[in-house]
Protein backbone atom coordinates (compact mmCIF):
# COMPACT_ATOMS: atom_id res chain seq x y z
CA UNK A 1 0.00 0.00 0.00
CA UNK A 2 1.36 3.36 -1.13
CA UNK A 3 1.20 6.27 1.07
CA UNK A 4 -1.02 9.09 -0.24
CA UNK A 5 -0.84 12.66 0.99
CA UNK A 6 -2.82 14.98 -0.28
CA UNK A 7 -1.91 18.97 0.00
CA UNK A 8 -4.73 21.63 0.59
CA UNK A 9 -2.51 24.82 0.65
CA UNK A 10 -3.05 28.62 -1.17
CA UNK A 11 0.41 27.95 -2.25
CA UNK A 12 0.34 24.49 -3.71
CA UNK A 13 3.12 25.31 -5.78
CA UNK A 14 5.06 25.20 -2.73
CA UNK A 15 5.48 21.20 -3.05
CA UNK A 16 6.88 19.21 -3.24
CA UNK A 17 10.24 21.51 -3.23
CA UNK A 18 12.71 20.31 -0.25
CA UNK A 19 10.70 16.72 -0.40
CA UNK A 20 11.60 16.51 -4.54
CA UNK A 21 15.11 16.41 -3.97
CA UNK A 22 17.60 13.90 -1.82
CA UNK A 23 15.86 11.01 0.02
CA UNK A 24 11.96 12.06 -0.19
CA UNK A 25 12.64 13.07 -3.73
CA UNK A 26 13.87 9.78 -4.68
CA UNK A 27 11.05 8.09 -2.87
CA UNK A 28 8.80 10.19 -4.44
CA UNK A 29 10.08 9.24 -7.81
CA UNK A 30 10.14 5.46 -7.23
CA UNK A 31 6.53 5.92 -6.08
CA UNK A 32 7.17 4.81 -2.54
CA UNK A 33 5.04 7.91 -1.99
CA UNK A 34 2.38 10.09 -3.66
CA UNK A 35 1.82 13.95 -3.18
CA UNK A 36 -1.63 15.37 -4.49
CA UNK A 37 -1.77 18.80 -4.66
CA UNK A 38 -5.16 21.16 -3.82
CA UNK A 39 -5.23 23.92 -4.16
CA UNK A 40 -8.31 26.26 -1.93
CA UNK A 41 -8.85 29.08 -4.23
CA UNK A 42 -10.41 26.64 -6.83
CA UNK A 43 -12.99 26.33 -4.24
CA UNK A 44 -14.01 29.88 -3.59
CA UNK A 45 -17.59 31.02 -4.94
CA UNK A 46 -17.51 34.44 -5.75
CA UNK A 47 -15.85 36.16 -8.80
CA UNK A 48 -12.77 37.34 -6.82
CA UNK A 49 -12.05 34.17 -5.79
CA UNK A 50 -11.89 34.84 -1.81
CA UNK A 51 -11.25 32.31 0.75
CA UNK A 52 -11.02 34.77 3.69
CA UNK A 53 -12.96 37.17 5.69
CA UNK A 54 -12.71 39.54 8.98
CA UNK A 55 -12.71 37.52 12.19
CA UNK A 56 -16.22 37.83 13.43
CA UNK A 57 -16.21 39.45 17.22
CA UNK A 58 -13.16 42.00 15.28
CA UNK A 59 -9.24 41.93 15.73
CA UNK A 60 -6.78 41.88 13.25
CA UNK A 61 -6.37 39.37 10.49
CA UNK A 62 -8.60 37.82 8.39
CA UNK A 63 -9.82 34.08 8.94
CA UNK A 64 -9.95 31.30 6.31
CA UNK A 65 -14.10 30.61 5.96
CA UNK A 66 -15.11 27.17 6.66
CA UNK A 67 -17.34 26.69 3.39
CA UNK A 68 -14.48 27.24 0.95
CA UNK A 69 -12.29 24.77 3.09
CA UNK A 70 -14.83 22.60 3.82
CA UNK A 71 -15.42 22.45 -0.10
CA UNK A 72 -11.58 22.08 -0.96
CA UNK A 73 -11.54 19.19 2.00
CA UNK A 74 -14.61 17.58 0.02
CA UNK A 75 -12.77 17.15 -3.24
CA UNK A 76 -9.83 16.06 -1.57
CA UNK A 77 -11.19 13.49 0.77
CA UNK A 78 -14.09 11.87 -0.24
CA UNK A 79 -16.25 10.57 3.09
CA UNK A 80 -14.90 6.82 2.92
CA UNK A 81 -10.97 8.29 3.13
CA UNK A 82 -9.48 6.18 6.07
CA UNK A 83 -6.76 8.73 5.83
CA UNK A 84 -6.05 11.22 9.19
CA UNK A 85 -7.23 14.77 7.94
CA UNK A 86 -4.06 16.93 10.01
CA UNK A 87 -4.26 20.59 10.38
CA UNK A 88 -0.82 21.89 10.26
CA UNK A 89 -1.38 24.69 13.63
CA UNK A 90 0.84 25.79 16.24
CA UNK A 91 -2.79 24.99 18.37
CA UNK A 92 -2.42 21.46 17.60
CA UNK A 93 -1.17 18.51 19.76
CA UNK A 94 3.45 18.80 19.42
CA UNK A 95 4.85 16.23 16.60
CA UNK A 96 6.91 13.37 17.87
CA UNK A 97 8.45 10.57 16.56
CA UNK A 98 6.00 7.82 18.30
CA UNK A 99 3.03 10.02 15.91
CA UNK A 100 5.67 9.98 12.94
CA UNK A 101 5.88 6.59 13.02
CA UNK A 102 2.05 6.16 13.53
CA UNK A 103 1.17 7.98 10.66
CA UNK A 104 4.26 6.10 8.59
CA UNK A 105 2.15 3.00 9.14
CA UNK A 106 -1.28 4.06 8.10
CA UNK A 107 -2.99 4.76 4.49
CA UNK A 108 -1.32 8.00 4.37
CA UNK A 109 -2.67 11.93 5.50
CA UNK A 110 -4.63 14.53 3.96
CA UNK A 111 -2.78 17.95 5.20
CA UNK A 112 -4.33 21.52 5.28
CA UNK A 113 -1.69 24.32 5.58
CA UNK A 114 -3.15 27.22 7.35
CA UNK A 115 -2.82 30.99 6.84
CA UNK A 116 -3.87 34.16 7.93
CA UNK A 117 -4.75 34.46 11.50
CA UNK A 118 -6.37 31.56 11.68
CA UNK A 119 -9.64 28.78 9.93
CA UNK A 120 -13.14 29.09 10.99
CA UNK A 121 -13.17 27.02 14.13
CA UNK A 122 -16.79 25.23 12.74
CA UNK A 123 -14.86 23.45 9.61
CA UNK A 124 -11.95 21.72 12.08
CA UNK A 125 -15.02 20.34 13.92
CA UNK A 126 -17.35 19.44 11.39
CA UNK A 127 -14.66 17.70 9.09
CA UNK A 128 -12.58 16.25 12.31
CA UNK A 129 -9.59 18.06 11.50
CA UNK A 130 -6.58 16.93 14.42
CA UNK A 131 -4.47 19.67 14.84
CA UNK A 132 -0.85 19.24 14.56
CA UNK A 133 1.68 21.53 15.73
CA UNK A 134 5.55 21.08 14.73
CA UNK A 135 6.75 22.93 17.30
CA UNK A 136 6.04 25.98 19.92
CA UNK A 137 6.89 28.74 17.34
CA UNK A 138 4.82 31.17 14.90
CA UNK A 139 5.27 30.15 10.74
CA UNK A 140 4.00 32.33 8.19
CA UNK A 141 2.14 29.06 6.95
CA UNK A 142 1.48 25.75 7.24
CA UNK A 143 3.23 24.59 4.43
CA UNK A 144 6.49 24.44 5.81
CA UNK A 145 5.49 22.54 8.92
CA UNK A 146 3.63 20.29 6.38
CA UNK A 147 6.87 19.46 4.53
CA UNK A 148 8.46 18.81 7.92
CA UNK A 149 5.91 16.57 8.93
CA UNK A 150 6.32 14.61 5.36
CA UNK A 151 9.71 14.16 5.54
CA UNK A 152 9.67 12.73 8.78
CA UNK A 153 7.35 9.96 8.00
CA UNK A 154 8.68 9.11 4.37
CA UNK A 155 11.86 8.58 5.81
CA UNK A 156 10.30 5.54 7.66
CA UNK A 157 8.26 4.31 4.83
CA UNK A 158 9.10 0.60 3.69
CA UNK A 159 12.22 0.48 0.94
CA UNK A 160 13.21 4.59 2.08
CA UNK A 161 15.84 4.20 4.46
CA UNK A 162 19.30 2.24 3.27
CA UNK A 163 20.86 0.39 6.38
CA UNK A 164 23.51 3.50 6.20
CA UNK A 165 21.01 5.77 7.15
CA UNK A 166 19.00 3.73 9.63
CA UNK A 167 20.81 4.24 12.42
CA UNK A 168 19.68 7.81 14.00
CA UNK A 169 16.20 6.12 13.79
CA UNK A 170 17.50 3.67 16.43
CA UNK A 171 18.51 5.70 18.42
CA UNK A 172 16.13 8.41 19.34
CA UNK A 173 13.77 5.59 19.38
CA UNK A 174 15.70 4.87 22.69
CA UNK A 175 13.83 7.96 24.13
CA UNK A 176 17.66 9.57 24.80
CA UNK A 177 19.27 12.14 22.82
CA UNK A 178 21.89 10.43 20.96
CA UNK A 179 25.51 10.38 22.22
CA UNK A 180 28.45 12.43 20.07
CA UNK A 181 29.78 11.08 16.98
CA UNK A 182 33.22 11.39 15.64
CA UNK A 183 35.18 10.22 12.40
CA UNK A 184 38.39 10.61 11.05
CA UNK A 185 40.86 12.49 11.09
CA UNK A 186 42.24 11.04 14.81
CA UNK A 187 43.46 14.54 15.42
CA UNK A 188 41.67 17.96 14.34
CA UNK A 189 43.14 21.27 15.81
CA UNK A 190 44.49 19.45 19.01
CA UNK A 191 41.63 17.44 19.67
CA UNK A 192 41.71 14.13 19.52
CA UNK A 193 39.12 11.32 19.45
CA UNK A 194 38.28 9.65 22.71
CA UNK A 195 40.27 6.74 23.27
CA UNK A 196 37.59 4.60 23.95
CA UNK A 197 35.90 4.12 20.55
CA UNK A 198 39.51 3.09 19.14
CA UNK A 199 39.87 0.57 21.60
CA UNK A 200 38.29 -2.19 19.76
CA UNK A 201 36.34 -3.47 22.96
CA UNK A 202 32.26 -3.08 21.71
CA UNK A 203 30.70 -3.56 24.81
CA UNK A 204 32.71 -0.58 26.65
CA UNK A 205 32.02 1.49 23.26
CA UNK A 206 28.13 0.93 23.75
CA UNK A 207 28.18 1.20 27.25
CA UNK A 208 30.14 4.76 26.66
CA UNK A 209 27.74 5.58 24.51
CA UNK A 210 24.69 5.04 26.31
CA UNK A 211 26.46 6.97 29.66
CA UNK A 212 26.84 9.94 27.14
CA UNK A 213 23.51 9.45 25.65
CA UNK A 214 21.83 9.84 29.24
CA UNK A 215 24.14 12.48 29.91
CA UNK A 216 23.18 14.99 27.07
CA UNK A 217 19.34 13.82 27.94
CA UNK A 218 19.67 14.91 31.84
CA UNK A 219 21.77 17.92 30.80
CA UNK A 220 19.84 19.30 27.92
CA UNK A 221 16.07 18.29 27.95
CA UNK A 222 15.07 17.33 31.72
CA UNK A 223 11.40 17.09 30.09
CA UNK A 224 12.46 14.29 28.11
CA UNK A 225 14.99 12.16 30.97
CA UNK A 226 11.98 12.79 33.33
CA UNK A 227 9.79 10.47 30.89
CA UNK A 228 12.40 8.24 30.12
CA UNK A 229 13.00 7.41 33.45
CA UNK A 230 9.36 7.12 34.18
CA UNK A 231 8.94 4.59 31.41
CA UNK B 1 20.76 46.45 9.14
CA UNK B 2 19.81 43.72 6.80
CA UNK B 3 19.07 40.07 8.38
CA UNK B 4 21.59 37.96 7.14
CA UNK B 5 21.50 34.07 6.57
CA UNK B 6 23.90 31.63 5.80
CA UNK B 7 23.16 28.05 5.21
CA UNK B 8 25.81 25.29 5.28
CA UNK B 9 24.06 22.23 3.32
CA UNK B 10 25.20 19.40 1.25
CA UNK B 11 21.47 20.16 -0.86
CA UNK B 12 22.30 24.09 -0.93
CA UNK B 13 19.99 24.07 -3.94
CA UNK B 14 16.76 23.08 -1.48
CA UNK B 15 16.97 26.51 -0.72
CA UNK B 16 14.68 29.66 -1.12
CA UNK B 17 12.57 26.92 -1.91
CA UNK B 18 9.37 27.90 0.24
CA UNK B 19 11.38 30.61 1.27
CA UNK B 20 11.34 32.31 -2.63
CA UNK B 21 7.44 32.09 -1.88
CA UNK B 22 4.83 34.24 -0.10
CA UNK B 23 5.61 36.78 2.89
CA UNK B 24 9.60 35.05 3.15
CA UNK B 25 9.67 35.16 -0.51
CA UNK B 26 8.21 39.12 -1.04
CA UNK B 27 10.37 39.99 1.76
CA UNK B 28 13.85 38.23 0.24
CA UNK B 29 13.02 40.37 -3.00
CA UNK B 30 12.97 43.33 -1.32
CA UNK B 31 16.35 42.90 0.42
CA UNK B 32 14.77 42.65 3.87
CA UNK B 33 16.76 39.60 4.67
CA UNK B 34 20.05 37.93 2.67
CA UNK B 35 20.49 34.38 2.14
CA UNK B 36 24.05 32.63 1.08
CA UNK B 37 24.26 29.18 0.20
CA UNK B 38 27.67 27.13 0.84
CA UNK B 39 27.77 23.68 -0.57
CA UNK B 40 30.07 21.36 2.20
CA UNK B 41 31.23 19.17 -0.41
CA UNK B 42 33.38 22.21 -1.91
CA UNK B 43 35.72 21.79 0.94
CA UNK B 44 36.32 18.60 0.33
CA UNK B 45 39.96 17.69 0.24
CA UNK B 46 40.04 14.20 -1.70
CA UNK B 47 39.38 13.49 -5.70
CA UNK B 48 36.57 11.65 -4.52
CA UNK B 49 34.69 15.03 -3.00
CA UNK B 50 34.01 12.99 -0.16
CA UNK B 51 32.74 14.85 3.41
CA UNK B 52 31.74 11.90 5.87
CA UNK B 53 33.64 8.89 7.10
CA UNK B 54 32.02 5.59 9.40
CA UNK B 55 31.78 6.25 12.87
CA UNK B 56 34.58 6.17 15.38
CA UNK B 57 33.65 2.49 17.12
CA UNK B 58 31.64 0.86 14.89
CA UNK B 59 27.84 1.50 14.29
CA UNK B 60 25.62 1.96 11.19
CA UNK B 61 25.30 5.41 9.19
CA UNK B 62 28.35 8.04 8.33
CA UNK B 63 29.60 10.72 10.19
CA UNK B 64 30.40 14.00 8.87
CA UNK B 65 34.21 15.17 9.06
CA UNK B 66 34.98 17.72 11.55
CA UNK B 67 37.88 18.97 8.99
CA UNK B 68 36.04 19.29 5.96
CA UNK B 69 32.95 21.11 7.92
CA UNK B 70 35.14 23.63 9.71
CA UNK B 71 36.51 24.67 6.56
CA UNK B 72 33.57 25.46 5.30
CA UNK B 73 32.26 27.17 8.43
CA UNK B 74 35.12 29.11 8.29
CA UNK B 75 34.60 29.66 4.45
CA UNK B 76 31.31 30.93 5.12
CA UNK B 77 31.85 33.08 8.85
CA UNK B 78 35.12 34.58 9.41
CA UNK B 79 36.34 35.05 12.96
CA UNK B 80 34.97 38.43 13.64
CA UNK B 81 31.08 37.37 12.32
CA UNK B 82 29.49 38.44 14.64
CA UNK B 83 26.28 35.91 14.29
CA UNK B 84 25.50 33.17 16.29
CA UNK B 85 26.53 29.71 14.65
CA UNK B 86 23.34 27.09 14.92
CA UNK B 87 23.40 23.38 13.75
CA UNK B 88 19.96 22.19 13.37
CA UNK B 89 19.70 18.92 15.03
CA UNK B 90 17.21 17.12 17.37
CA UNK B 91 19.96 16.71 20.23
CA UNK B 92 19.52 20.84 20.32
CA UNK B 93 17.33 23.01 22.69
CA UNK B 94 14.26 23.15 21.20
CA UNK B 95 13.52 26.52 19.46
CA UNK B 96 10.98 28.20 20.79
CA UNK B 97 9.16 32.04 20.11
CA UNK B 98 11.48 33.73 21.88
CA UNK B 99 14.58 32.48 20.44
CA UNK B 100 12.82 33.19 17.37
CA UNK B 101 12.37 36.93 18.35
CA UNK B 102 16.31 36.88 19.85
CA UNK B 103 17.14 35.97 16.74
CA UNK B 104 15.14 38.33 14.65
CA UNK B 105 16.89 41.41 16.64
CA UNK B 106 20.03 39.81 15.45
CA UNK B 107 22.56 40.55 12.64
CA UNK B 108 21.29 36.90 11.18
CA UNK B 109 22.34 33.39 11.34
CA UNK B 110 24.78 30.99 10.29
CA UNK B 111 23.20 27.40 9.53
CA UNK B 112 24.58 24.55 9.60
CA UNK B 113 22.63 21.76 8.01
CA UNK B 114 23.36 18.02 9.27
CA UNK B 115 22.80 15.08 7.36
CA UNK B 116 23.67 11.21 7.68
CA UNK B 117 24.15 10.13 11.03
CA UNK B 118 25.72 13.00 12.57
CA UNK B 119 28.34 15.70 12.82
CA UNK B 120 31.78 15.26 14.46
CA UNK B 121 31.25 16.25 18.02
CA UNK B 122 34.88 18.12 18.28
CA UNK B 123 33.80 20.58 14.97
CA UNK B 124 30.52 22.07 16.94
CA UNK B 125 33.02 22.20 20.32
CA UNK B 126 35.85 24.05 18.34
CA UNK B 127 33.43 26.30 16.26
CA UNK B 128 30.90 26.90 18.55
CA UNK B 129 27.98 25.67 17.60
CA UNK B 130 24.46 26.40 18.97
CA UNK B 131 22.27 22.93 18.62
CA UNK B 132 18.72 23.76 17.78
CA UNK B 133 16.01 21.50 17.75
CA UNK B 134 12.53 22.35 15.78
CA UNK B 135 11.02 19.38 17.38
CA UNK B 136 11.01 15.88 18.99
CA UNK B 137 11.15 14.04 15.53
CA UNK B 138 13.96 13.00 13.33
CA UNK B 139 14.17 14.73 10.16
CA UNK B 140 16.79 13.33 6.91
CA UNK B 141 18.36 16.17 7.43
CA UNK B 142 18.66 19.74 8.48
CA UNK B 143 17.61 21.62 5.62
CA UNK B 144 13.91 21.80 6.32
CA UNK B 145 14.53 22.81 10.30
CA UNK B 146 16.66 25.46 8.53
CA UNK B 147 13.82 26.87 6.91
CA UNK B 148 11.71 26.62 9.59
CA UNK B 149 13.75 28.53 11.43
CA UNK B 150 14.23 31.66 9.10
CA UNK B 151 10.60 31.64 8.14
CA UNK B 152 9.39 32.25 11.50
CA UNK B 153 12.16 34.72 12.13
CA UNK B 154 12.02 36.42 8.79
CA UNK B 155 8.07 37.14 9.43
CA UNK B 156 9.21 39.29 12.50
CA UNK B 157 11.83 41.16 10.84
CA UNK B 158 11.17 44.85 10.62
CA UNK B 159 8.43 45.80 7.48
CA UNK B 160 8.00 41.88 6.52
CA UNK B 161 4.35 41.78 8.37
CA UNK B 162 1.50 43.88 7.43
CA UNK B 163 -1.07 45.16 9.86
CA UNK B 164 -3.21 42.12 8.40
CA UNK B 165 -1.00 39.53 9.56
CA UNK B 166 0.27 40.83 12.82
CA UNK B 167 -2.71 39.41 14.93
CA UNK B 168 -1.11 36.07 15.15
CA UNK B 169 2.27 36.87 16.82
CA UNK B 170 0.18 38.50 19.50
CA UNK B 171 -2.07 35.97 20.31
CA UNK B 172 0.86 33.29 20.88
CA UNK B 173 3.17 35.96 22.75
CA UNK B 174 0.96 35.77 26.19
CA UNK B 175 2.10 32.07 26.37
CA UNK B 176 -1.52 30.53 25.82
CA UNK B 177 -2.77 29.01 22.61
CA UNK B 178 -4.93 31.04 20.82
CA UNK B 179 -8.66 31.48 21.03
CA UNK B 180 -11.01 29.24 18.08
CA UNK B 181 -11.51 32.06 15.12
CA UNK B 182 -14.88 32.46 13.06
CA UNK B 183 -15.86 34.31 10.10
CA UNK B 184 -18.43 34.63 7.45
CA UNK B 185 -21.11 32.86 6.52
CA UNK B 186 -22.88 33.02 10.19
CA UNK B 187 -24.17 30.05 9.64
CA UNK B 188 -22.42 26.60 7.91
CA UNK B 189 -23.35 23.13 7.97
CA UNK B 190 -26.08 24.10 10.85
CA UNK B 191 -23.30 25.43 12.89
CA UNK B 192 -23.37 28.93 13.78
CA UNK B 193 -20.91 31.77 15.21
CA UNK B 194 -20.97 32.25 18.93
CA UNK B 195 -23.65 34.78 19.83
CA UNK B 196 -21.13 36.52 21.48
CA UNK B 197 -18.77 37.36 18.84
CA UNK B 198 -21.95 39.40 17.04
CA UNK B 199 -22.99 41.09 19.99
CA UNK B 200 -20.75 44.02 19.30
CA UNK B 201 -19.98 43.97 23.32
CA UNK B 202 -15.90 44.36 22.71
CA UNK B 203 -15.02 43.64 26.68
CA UNK B 204 -17.28 40.55 26.89
CA UNK B 205 -15.68 39.39 23.60
CA UNK B 206 -12.57 40.48 24.51
CA UNK B 207 -13.15 37.97 28.00
CA UNK B 208 -14.76 35.34 25.90
CA UNK B 209 -11.61 34.92 23.97
CA UNK B 210 -9.29 35.13 26.92
CA UNK B 211 -11.36 32.66 28.49
CA UNK B 212 -11.23 29.90 25.32
CA UNK B 213 -7.13 30.53 24.77
CA UNK B 214 -6.70 29.52 29.03
CA UNK B 215 -8.97 26.72 28.30
CA UNK B 216 -7.55 25.51 25.18
CA UNK B 217 -4.04 25.85 26.71
CA UNK B 218 -5.18 24.02 29.76
CA UNK B 219 -6.55 20.96 27.95
CA UNK B 220 -3.90 20.70 25.27
CA UNK B 221 -0.69 21.82 26.79
CA UNK B 222 -0.24 21.23 30.49
CA UNK B 223 3.14 22.15 30.15
CA UNK B 224 2.69 25.60 28.55
CA UNK B 225 -0.43 26.08 30.84
CA UNK B 226 1.90 25.29 33.97
CA UNK B 227 4.48 27.53 32.57
CA UNK B 228 2.20 30.50 31.87
CA UNK B 229 0.74 30.21 35.65
CA UNK B 230 4.07 30.27 37.25
CA UNK B 231 5.36 33.27 35.02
Amino acid sequence: MTFRASILSLYPEMFPGPLGTSLAGRALERGDWELALHQIRDHATDRHRSVDDTPAGGGAGMVLRADILALAIDAASPADDTRPRLLMSPRGRPLDQARVRDLAQGPGAVIVCGRFEGIDQRVIEARGLEEVSIGDYILSGGELAAMVLLDAVVRLLPGVMGNAESGALESFETGLLEHPHYTRPREFEGRTIPDILTSGDHARIDRWRREEAERLTRERRPDLWQRFTDS
